[in-house]
């Protein structure tokens, strides 16, 4: 069959786990995002649930939108995984047991030290005419098939449902398989700003964020941190719209200073550790962290990235007071100012640069909700310190907004943010920062 | 027009954001969810660019699926909001002003000091039969429209996209108003398993994870935490369809025993946390952590839950060996054996034990990846120490799966799942968990 133009793609989760909303489908998008990088554009996206006459309406109506499909979910080994089935079915073929297939789910069952079954082997089935798609980290493998469908062709990718086999194997399998249009291009580039408000970000950038300019620019605001996305697409070269691109890029640069902390791909409050990292080993520094109210969150954000711990030494979860006492905050401050309090964030942060031996800490105190506030203290209220080998250690207070799991993830964000503009030597209390009350 | 049921519910989220991957829809899960609780069953999610024509289409095809649509996003002021004008056409009505949602537009940017632009009116325009639902906490008002398409009657519900918006209006203006079939019920119950794997799980629940079954039974894995979805739909009174439901898990729990750790909503892993913390309140007993490379992340899980201080004390991110040594951990253990070792995992547990004065301590060290993966300790090995006052330490190797991200999450839960079979009182080498390798 004739090589095919994926110029557009349909995007079909499945799962009835997903139907009913016990769980959020973030497949889909991080497909979507995998195809509008590669340039083809997504039209539709579609959750079906586990019922063999839906996937197979939906594989159809699927085909005759896009000449690709990808698919996500449904391979496991349970009655309910149906993908395999329904694409037989839409293909009119059998299904076969594919050689190679079984025998990666066999080693990774014998080294788990589990057996074979009847059930782990029918994750080997696949229609006739597909292929396979190894499964670096689970047992079921992918599958690619070409159908033709009234007349037309479409490429057809099944996807284990778990992220963490679906991404690599959309990245080894599947992007090297997608065949956009020639002489088209969508770029998407993020920048990722921090200490400036959304209205004044705006008002900076100017007629750049004019919603028909090109290229396209919009912002999105999350947890203290504003990413803008610039995104040009149309019949250019990747060549020429990639300059285009720049040129915004530049221009917000020019506007933003420092406060563009990162610019690519990633979530904001990842690519702020990874700047962070960045400057601590440029300049031969170590960071250690006492969390109370985050209890590890920071720490957790920090080496959720590989490789930091060339700068990333650990830190101390003081939760209860008798872990901050031990740590070596003063007994007396915790009795006279409470453990959320800038006199104990002071000892905190001092108490983990002495212990850990690092050249800065952080460390985060507060009243993460929804139970414990006050009225001089309410739900929200966090105080951050900063503390530096030979300079006075830095303390903020914050009221931040949201729940529980808001109220812990901006403490993290806003504690990497002073971190960030001290490497940045900007005043000790300069920037003030979203949320910041004191 | 005679009062609708609503058996039936399809869900549309709209925008080019959601459609291009760079936001993820969580509203269509929120929705699908609040229908289920309700006992309406959701056919299918659909997500669509903010092109008029396939609005439109997808409006129509959502009412020839079912008698209740409700889609979110597209009611903002901006050219790329185009909900109302489809909701418009899909009705063959015209626009016209509502002088309420107009009103309630101009007070909210009086309070904001800023001026009722065109731009902003255009956001109380409805379908001329439709109502505005009144939105609390933003300038957009939501719309309710009874259609009748091909004779067939259908509630049409448009929400505004941000989450924070649209929620509280579908408690207030959409909960009230759906009709879910009388004397049918949906009742699901999630059953939350650790400690048998997927095909084993299946095995043993037998017949009733049968696909024609009733309650029909559907197995999720996330993680090494099993869930078992039980959903009881049908000409069943609440009482009748709980009872099954009742009897079903009663049956899961005599052929699961412990490993059955929690009934109830809420993702596995938050489950396991609350459960442990449960047996630790019961016995009056404490827990603390030493993390190196989930750095955090087990005490973040920990104090994810509010009120986690009454039995969680703290920890230790050991990340670095300096850090592991002043915790305690013998240096000759660090150099003979390497810092990922069942000696260095017993001796971060024991040594997090006597700092911390908990009763329990669990440790975590091993090798997260992408980098530092030897042919003896490839990527993925974590040792997992388990220390009890007055009690030999424990300690189990594993080989994870997945990314980094993954053998974090899943060192995570194997920890906690060790901790929770040892508080049930199991020998504390039993059971052998998913990915053990030692």
């Amino acid at each position: 069959m004739a090589d095919l133009v994926h110029h557009r793609v349909v995007v079909i989760s499945t799962g009835d786990e997903i139907i009913t909303g016990q769980l959020i489908d973030t497949n889909s998008a991080y497909i979507a995002d995998g195809c509008v990088r590669a340039g083809i554009l997504p039209v539709e996206h579609r959750s079906i649930p586990d019922e063999l006459s839906a996937l197979v309406d939906a594989f159809r109506a699927a085909a005759s939108r896009a000449p690709l499909v990808i698919i996500s979910g449904g391979l496991g080994p349970t009655d309910g995984d149906l993908t395999r089935q329904a694409l037989a079915e839409v293909l009119s073929e059998e299904l076969v047991i594919d050689g190679a297939a079984r025998a990666a789910i066999s080693d990774i069952l014998v080294r788990r030290g589990r057996p074979m079954t009847a059930r782990q082997e029918r994750q080997a089935l696949r229609p006739r005419s597909a292929t396979c798609l190894p499964n670096q980290l689970g047992t079921a493998p992918g599958l690619h098939a070409r159908a033709s469908i009234n007349g037309a062709a479409v490429d057809f990718f099944c996807l284990p449902g778990p992220p963490g086999e679906l991404r690599p194997m959309f990245e080894r399998e599947v992007e090297p398989r997608l065949r956009p249009p020639p002489g088209t291009s969508i770029i998407t580039r993020l920048l990722h700003i921090v200490g400036v408000a959304e209205a004044d970000c705006v008002s900076r950038l100017g007629d750049l964020t004019r919603r028909d300019g090109s290229p396209l620019v919009g912002i999105t605001a999350s947890g203290g941190i504003l990413t803008v996305r610039i995104r040009c697409e149309g019949a250019f070269s990747r060549e020429a719209a990639n300059a285009l691109v720049d040129q915004a890029e530049s221009r917000a640069r020019a506007e933003l200073g420092d406060h563009l902390f990162a610019s690519g791909d990633g979530p904001g409050a990842r690519r702020l550790v990874q700047t962070l990292l960045g400057l601590l080993k440029e300049s031969g520094q170590t960071l250690a962290v006492v969390e109370s109210c985050t209890g590890g969150m920071l720490g957790q954000f920090i080496t959720d990235i590989p490789g930091s711990s060339a700068a990333f030494l650990g830190g101390y979860q003081t939760y209860a007071n008798t872990m901050k006492e031990s740590l070596g905050v003063d007994p007396a401050d915790l009795r006279t100012f409470g453990a959320v309090s800038p006199q104990v964030a002071r000892g905190m942060a001092e108490a983990g640069l002495v212990r850990s031996g690092a050249d800065w800490c952080l460390a985060v105190t507060g009243i993460a909700g929804p139970e414990g506030g006050t009225d001089t203290k309410p739900v929200g209220t966090v105080h951050i310190g900063l503390a530096r080998r030979s300079a006075p250690t830095h303390t903020r207070r914050f009221l931040f907004t949201g729940d529980r799991q808001d109220v812990r993830a901006r403490s993290c964000v806003s504690a990497m943010a002073m971190l960030y503009f001290a490497l940045r030597h900007h005043p000790i209390a300069e920037p003030r920062l979203l949320w910041q009350v004191g």
